[in-house]
């Protein structure tokens, strides 16, 4: 049988046993399944315009509702078809990623990059002369080992440029040769791999200025939106792992065509690439299986730094240029924490300092330069607006700021009106509506007529409401005031998973704190990395309890650090020393592992009275 | 137009403007051509059979004579079609090639290579710890460095063989991991790779012991037999030197077939070769250009020992498996030449050696643990039977040995009936007609009139022939004696060849004893190298002037000595370090460079008195 997606109008064969999401991937039309095509989330939810399909499931029902079922909507993970027909794909919110964080602050560093370019005349030689066209260089630069690839220039180049060239060394080695004189032309790449977002930063290694940014979304999120799921993806089917890594590669490698575009440069003059991101997307990255990372004892296959040629790595910049993964702490915390540490110094502080990268996975760090101690957390999507009823990423048309005073106030991103809301809306909202009473302490969403018991102004009752079915939402914008004329809930179910998020944050920054003995007021600064950390408003981060309740002005965000990490150490051999003395020195604390973990998990989904 | 070639049956396409030659080698018909295609030799000779030509050039005439223009032979690369027609291909005389020497004694030396295998049963881990995969391997064995191939494999390896697993290393490089116990596995290869001839020895690196040699026909001679040739050809067209690449590569990949063949191991299992070659096929084994090494000052891109993993060579062995191309000498003295002096420990030695490695291009070198001298002499492919009128190379059919008293006598090599004369029978030939006086000290065949003056045997006489050109040549078998019916002769052309082949050797050796400053009785031992050295007859190449008249216990044969030197920097570390010092000590003398070089090659042409 065949189904034409649209609104590509592009018509695939599909078998009785297959899904349309199944049937979507293997003919190349891009449905993003965030649960992993579990029937968790709506993300991979279509409409069926014509043909007959399998009817709607459990799953269909929960997720989707009755009154978008009838207007034709399924699940695409969990829809079989029983004849040809036609389906519309429901498109990403939006292509443009606005407000992923990519601008940060540089520390200052001497400029020292491992890429460097020398400009040579070479003397003319005699048939006395003994010496190799590199044995030439060698002299006059002290260069110690050529690629091959260079090698295999030299001769012409050398011949046709009269003995005038540049060389392009990486450390020691002679990794390019060029007629002439070329050595202003001279950069490089730092790339933040997340889980979901991935950032590069253009350079210009002869500055050292930022000449170029570009984000893109992780292309693997069509296999799963946290890294559980992506590894149980890999888990299922040898070739898997090779789509997660072609995926990967792909996405990176559509970054280096933006900021090439962006500032009018060649990706032949490119020729270092530093990488930060966690465990599975450095395994994956390298093509490496990702599935002994899942399971007990959770070990990494390497955690030293790697350097690779381009060309094996398969990014499309110069095919010698270096790739060099930032090395790893453990478990799941991987180099962007390193990055973290790097760009914030936490390694060298005297006091007591607390790092949070908020990400699809959560890294937080704790130490000072007596001793740093890490964890991973599980934060799920939640605060990226996956798996939330109305949520959605902080692009145009999102809600980002909450107000609650006798009404609800809110802010969206963009010349738009409303379509959803994102992670610091959805923290805003949740922190408002604890202050009005409308949230217990449990996470409770109160009864309309407990609300009136309360007190609670009643604009803010008339919000309140409970199904046939005994399900509780709050309205956060009415049907008239959304792009799509339905009301703007936040349900019941959408606060246990902020909770979840939440907690699974405060679970780690706890047993951290324990581990090192402390309590929350020898904290002297909290810093909120991540681009997530960067937008969200403090206050409200605090009233549910995502961070310690610490005076304000001991916290502060640092914006994308990861990335700032990846970016000193494209620009400064010593910091990437200093990130592999980071890597050794960090210890890491496995969470799940602790007798501890699911009673103070438990307590942690609590929101603070 | 369409030509068909016999007897592959192959149909090509031919331009008006093409030659066959051309149109053979773009269809993938293989005809060697020894000259490069400009007329001066016989190996491309075709037999017309059907269709219209282009009449006979000069060359034609000059090479192959009226007879076999009469019976349809032709030069594939002067003749051109002028309709649709088949030709015949004149099939190399042996595709075995019987004489190519591969068997050599092996010097007693400590057996270290640098591949090793390590069984390791790694412990089991929990969460607490905090190592990677390959930490634990790092732990036990101490290397520093994982390729990223096998790192890619380490998770896997170690779950399914339960932690118990064979690390393969190259000096402190983890190369590869392979489940349970596979130490005694462990295979490397050494090549040999001559302008005409390559030979590939597989040695258990467990045991150091040899365990299979294949040689096979360099398969770039089908553009031509010498480097210059060889070099010419790259220089036409950028697809050229791809082509020789190819070539090289392709032969050494069809040895790497037969001696795994041969010994029944998998090559898989190969992890380390070694390669000497002289600078050319080093070169172009690497795909860089020849070009600059063929015009003043003759520079080499590289002299340094290189190491390329056996994936980006080309080579079908373990593709992690290490090739190391031993460093080489200057101009177009190459590893070859370091592996002859590593082999007969000649840079140890407190006499003075002269070493002569007779092939294609010749290599000699002279001196002490003192200093070294070496300089490389073109001598052509006249040893290896080529460009001479019935020459062939040393297989069965040919005439090996020669004496003469009143009449003369040959050996024919298998049991066949002569084919044609090889190298040492030529040698042989040319000597005993020295001493019997047909010919004089010039070169010059005597005609049989002054014969019968000088008082030569009457059967040596009726040898001596004149052709109505006024061209002498000796009539070494008779007609009835052959395999094709015709006479076997040997040619004043063929005397000259012999004389340009020897006179050069003789002026290498000339010069460097010059520069050195010494005499004849200065040499303690003259040892001959390669497989020619090993099949010539010592006398008949002093009595040529081929090799100074020292005593005859002062010289000896010494076999493949170059592939005795690649053998042993396969078994050993130190002989790979010793490599380099002889590549670094020995000074190379550029013959031609030299203002006394034409004067004294005159000199050399001559046979002594």
């Amino acid at each position: 049988m065949n189904i034409t997606f649209q609104p590509e109008e592009k018509t695939i064969e599909i078998l009785p046993t297959q899904t349309l999401l199944e049937c979507a991937h293997q003919g190349g039309v891009e449905i993003v399944a965030t649960c992993g095509g579990k029937g968790r989330c709506n993300s991979c939810r279509i409409q069926l315009l014509d043909g007959e399909f399998t009817p709607p499931t459990d799953e269909d029902f929960r997720v989707l509702g009755e009154k978008r079922l009838r207007q034709g909507y399924r699940l695409a993970c969990k829809t079989k078809v029983l004849s040809d027909g036609v389906v519309r794909v429901i498109p990403p919110i939006s292509e443009q990623l606005h407000r992923i964080l990519s601008q940060t602050e540089h520390e200052e560093r001497p400029l020292k990059p491992d890429v460097s370019k020398r400009f040579l005349i070479l003397p003319q030689r005699t048939e006395e002369h003994q010496s190799s066209d590199f044995e030439d260089v060698h002299e006059q630069i002290g260069v110690t080992e050529i690629d091959i690839a260079a090698l295999r220039h030299l001769p012409s180049v050398l011949f046709e440029s009269r003995r005038e060239m540049t060389v392009v060394c990486w450390k020691n080695t002679v990794i390019g040769v060029e007629p002439g004189y070329t050595c202003e032309r001279m950069y490089g790449l730092a790339f933040d791999v997340g889980t979901t977002t991935v950032v590069g930063y253009l350079l210009d290694l002869h500055t050292g200025q930022e000449i170029a940014v570009a984000s893109a979304l992780n292309a693997q999120t069509v296999y799963g939106g946290d890294l559980m799921s992506r590894i149980t993806f890999a888990q299922q089917d040898r070739a898997h792992l090779q789509k997660l890594h072609e995926r990967i590669l792909k996405t990176l490698n559509e970054i280096v065509q933006k900021v090439c575009e962006q500032a009018g440069i060649d990706a032949q003059q490119i020729y270092e690439a530093t990488i930060v991101g966690n465990t599975c997307m450095h395994h994956l990255l390298l093509h490496i299986s990702p599935v002994h990372l899942g399971t007990a004892p959770y070990l990494a296959a390497v955690r030293e730094q790697l350097v690779l040629s381009a060309k094996e790595f398969g990014l499309h910049i110069f095919p010698q240029a270096r790739i060099v993964m930032l090395p790893l702490i453990a478990g799941f915390v991987g180099a962007d924490t390193v990055g973290v540490i790097l760009a914030t110094a936490l390694h060298t502080n005297d006091q007591i300092t607390l790092a949070i990268d908020i990400g699809t996975n959560g890294e937080i760090v704790l130490g000072s330069k007596e001793c740093l101690l890490a964890c991973s957390a599980a934060a799920g999507t939640a605060f990226e607006g996956a798996q939330i009823t109305h949520g959605m990423r902080g692009a145009a048309g999102a809600i980002d700021r909450v107000a609650i005073d006798d009404d609800v106030h809110c802010h969206v991103l963009g010349e738009h009106s409303a379509q959803g809301i994102c992670g610091s809306g959805l923290v805003d909202a949740i922190a408002q509506m604890l202050d009005a009473d409308v949230i217990n302490c449990n996470g409770r969403l109160i009864t309309p007529e407990d609300a009136e018991k309360k007190g609670v102004p009643i604009a803010l009752r008339r919000r309140l409401r409970v199904d046939s079915d005994g399900k509780r939402s709050f309205v956060l914008m009415d049907a008239h005031q959304t792009e799509s004329g339905e009301p703007l809930v936040i349900t019941q179910q959408d606060i246990r998973e902020l909770q979840l998020a939440k907690g699974a944050i405060a679970t780690g920054i706890v047993m951290l704190m324990q581990r090192l003995g402390i309590a929350e007021d020898d904290i002297a600064e909290i810093l909120l990395a991540g681009a997530f950390g960067n937008y969200i408003d403090i206050d409200s981060a605090t009233r549910i309890g995502l961070i310690p309740d610490v005076p304000r002005e001991r916290i502060r965000s640092v914006g994308n650090a990861a990335g700032l990490g990846a970016q000193l150490a494209l620009l400064s051999s010593e910091a990437k020393d200093e990130a592999t003395v980071i890597a050794r020195r960090t210890e890491h604390l496995a969470l799940t592992n602790d007798a501890r973990f699911q009673a103070l998990f438990a307590e942690q989904m609590r929101f603070p009275g």
